[in-house]
């Protein structure tokens, strides 16, 4: 089959690797459908990553279709289309019984396309696929529900209910690349007073607006100072970091009202300078995090009555063999305008919709 | 009256000054009849709280016994016996009315000592009244209930329940003095599996033992390895941080497990590194916070039932004009093995027991 195979910082390409098959009774093998880039993708090319081995296939998002199932497996079976979750889980762990899927210790966690091959390939092996596919009600549109398998569930978990956000709260969104738009969109579920975005880009901007945000500032031009003006001085309910680096970070510690909530979404490679000679007295809540994607069915049932926005997220899309110059057009987000990138997925959505 | 006055960075002294009257409708005056020094007032002493202004009496717990009161007060009257709050709180503020009284923004918050005069004196005014001082039970002990105008609801809200502690819990307190002492009697409230005490000092890990610490470690000799041995390498979790450096701050997040919590109880001056490189994947939850103050009726009842070891941290007790060698004795803690020193409050205990 073919895959997106990673070769060493800086070196990866599209090309021939063995099919994947069962190697343990819990096992699925899916044939992929749908899969999507995220930036920790990037990540990982750049060499951020170094846990994962060259010779790995990248990948942790897809929709796609079972194709052989292990002797153990029993709520999919071939035939089935299903969401590939970022996340695997034994079920049997102590973190995974308490429903903590991203701190499994039965060998899951975040695994594909980081410590297994992952979905950026014509087929997947999906280890403990009982707890780790969904299958999708037919009426889902393979594009939107790629974006369930990370962004839409680490928005959520790990932004909007660490972040406890509550109806009538002022909400401060840094960063409105696609993780951060996941969580303005699912922000308004809980019927914000406010939501603030803050990001360097004005078509991301632009971007948050129309996805609810009811206020937007420019990263360079005091956002600090907006958040203030806006609630009498004493900031924001909740903030939350969508970006990964230091200078976000703290952004968002001076952004937070004594008694409100810092939720940390990005993912960080270096340390960041937590000011406890003024927070130690402000009552903060700061919460980081690995999703577990014990949302995900709920984020699905939602997609399916069309509360969720998700295919206002995705700019670009792909033929799955396109994934090289999809990968180009990702990286270069600042010139391209990219937020999600989507490959694959025109098939069943043309069946679907001749069908309907 | 005698008080004792901060003249500016080490200076001040046991003086006379004016007696305090009523001010406002909702003040009380307070007969001082026992107080207590915190590590906060040593702070204070070395120029690290630059608020607090020359000329201000220090301290911010005392009990004593009511002798005037504003218009307004309703819920004491002369001649009441109360416990002084180190919160004050308004009661009307949007804070307040969510039982965030440290964070009052209607004049309130920690002002005895800081921002007013205080309880190292031989009178108080303590505005107010209603929500700042409560009425003592006559079998409870003034030496006792003196240590809950601070220590004991700082060290059970900001420690324990900020840091949830729940049955079967490993729980770690850094820091073994009279707050991190606290932390360990109040978390003993949630039967956790096991607590263990991180200090560098032998006297103050053995007085850990006594209130209930089940293992103690010296903090130069490998805490972490400890911690790690004892829960399968994964963390404890919960971590309280009762010293206030950054050293211990970031000892804490290497201590706790994915998903669980770091208590911050410790007051600090400087800034520390927040390893977000490792911590953002953690699910950690790290709270911060000044007291409220909210748990003080329920450690009241606690006291008076007998449920709380409060007297085991006292170990010098002083007259009221004793302050200056008190203040020498627990700024000298390392040498004089002082926890907690008491200024006061035998009158009260030898009346009541002859009366007994």
């Amino acid at each position: 089959m073919k895959a997106f195979v990673y070769h060493g910082p800086g070196q990866s390409s599209w090309e021939d690797v063995p099919d994947p098959g069962i190697e343990d009774a819990g096992d699925a093998v899916v044939r992929v459908d749908t899969t999507t880039i995220c930036g920790t993708d990037l990540h990982i090319l750049k060499g951020d990553v170094p846990e994962v081995a060259p010779g790995t296939v990248l990948g942790h998002e897809a929709v796609g279709e079972v194709v052989k199932v292990g002797s153990g497996v029993r709520t999919v079976r071939p035939g089935d289309r299903v969401l590939v979750s970022c996340i695997s889980a034994c079920g049997r762990c102590r973190f995974c019984r308490e429903g903590s899927y991203g701190q499994c210790l039965g060998g899951g966690g975040w695994i594909l396309g980081h410590l297994i091959n992952g979905t950026q390939a014509e087929y997947v092996r999906v280890p403990f696929a009982d707890l780790s596919l969904h299958p999708l009600p037919r009426a889902v549109n393979s594009q939107d529900a790629v974006l369930l398998a990370d962004i839409f569930p680490t928005a959520y978990e790990v932004g909007v209910l660490n972040g406890q956000v509550r109806p009538g709260d002022t909400v401060v969104v840094v960063g409105a690349g696609p993780i951060g738009l996941a969580a303005i969109a699912t922000a308004r579920l809980f019927s914000p007073g406010r939501i603030i975005a803050v990001d360097l880009a004005p078509t991301r901007l632009e971007a948050a607006k129309e996805l609810g945000a009811d206020a937007v500032a420019h990263a360079a031009e005091e956002p600090d100072r907006l958040v203030a003006d806006l609630t009498e001085g004493l900031g924001a309910d909740v903030v939350m970091e969508a970006v990964g680096v230091p200078e976000t970070f703290e952004m968002c510690t001076r952004m937070v009202r004594p008694g409100g909530h810092v939720a940390n979404i990005g993912v960080h490679g270096r340390p960041a300078t937590l000011h406890l000679e003024d927070l130690w007295i402000k009552n903060l809540t700061i919460t980081t995090g690995l999703v577990d994607t014990y949302s995900t069915p709920t984020l699905l049932r939602m997609l399916t009555a069309g509360r969720l926005p998700a295919s206002s997220l995705v700019t670009h899309t792909f033929e799955l063999d396109g994934m090289e110059e999809a990968y180009d057009v990702f990286s270069r987000a600042a010139d391209t305008g990219a937020l999600k990138v989507v490959l694959g997925g025109k098939h069943h959505d043309e069946v679907t919709l001749r069908d309907a």
